[in-house]
């Protein structure tokens, strides 16, 4: 699945990610860059909306974990079980939300155990970044169940 | 400051609630209700979107605590910290998040913490509802700043 496949996916399972602008920017096979429009997105301070930046997190997390279970043929849904949220800064340009797997026996236990189980949960890191600063840090627990 | 004239304070404040259908369904001093509809924040699976759940419960506290800011004549601007939330069953309807400060002391150390410092802080507990199950639990952390 590439980044343009994967972007048609989310706009088709989660409609109300059309109206964010919400755009799969970059997808390698464990790392994601999820982005979201300032204009449509920003409050009346002429900063991001703390509801957005949440959403665009969740989204890079949600199409990376969907992304994996494609290219690893796991069949199952992907679903957000609970997640917190640090606002470190605010944010004043482009919501962009990244998230890389840099643990790959955290990644093949993900796999073996959706195998061996029909069930599998990741915890992500997700960061929302603006020159090259983390202004905001979700982790987010998704189940990928059968 | 009522119902009414809250959700057109958050609609023009935050211009993404109108897009997600965020409505101020009942409003009293220390308590709060915001609905959206499902039709907007569903996703394939017919549940409601996880992002869409967070965010009309951040709404619910924001609205909250501006409410209660607007009605002590305390002038500030009300940021969302941090939060976390957990997703305990599938939304299948419309979403309703409910918000109650039931400790009054709580309520009094915040007003009085701004009076005297021009910033305060108030943690909510924000439980999202069907048919009188919740359904998610949103705890957020507001920082009403001057």
């Amino acid at each position: 699945m590439n980044a343009q496949q994967l972007e048609t996916l989310v706009h088709q399972e989660i409609p109300i990610t059309k109206a964010l602008g919400i755009h799969i920017a970059e997808l390698t096979q464990q790392s994601i860059r999820v982005t979201a429009p300032f204009e449509t997105n920003k409050n009346i301070h002429n900063t991001a909306f703390a509801g957005s930046i949440y959403t665009v997190g969740t989204i890079a997390g949600w199409s990376l974990v969907s992304s994996i279970a494609a290219n690893n043929q796991l069949k199952g849904s992907v679903v957000l079980a609970k997640a917190d949220i640090q606002y470190k800064k605010p944010i004043n340009g482009d919501l962009i939300a990244e998230c890389a797997l840099d643990d790959h026996q955290l990644f093949d236990k993900f796999v073996a155990s959706f195998k061996r189980k029909k069930r599998a949960r990741i915890n992500l890191s997700i960061q929302l970044r603006e020159d090259g600063v983390t202004k905001a840090i979700l982790n987010a627990n998704f189940a990928l169940v059968s």
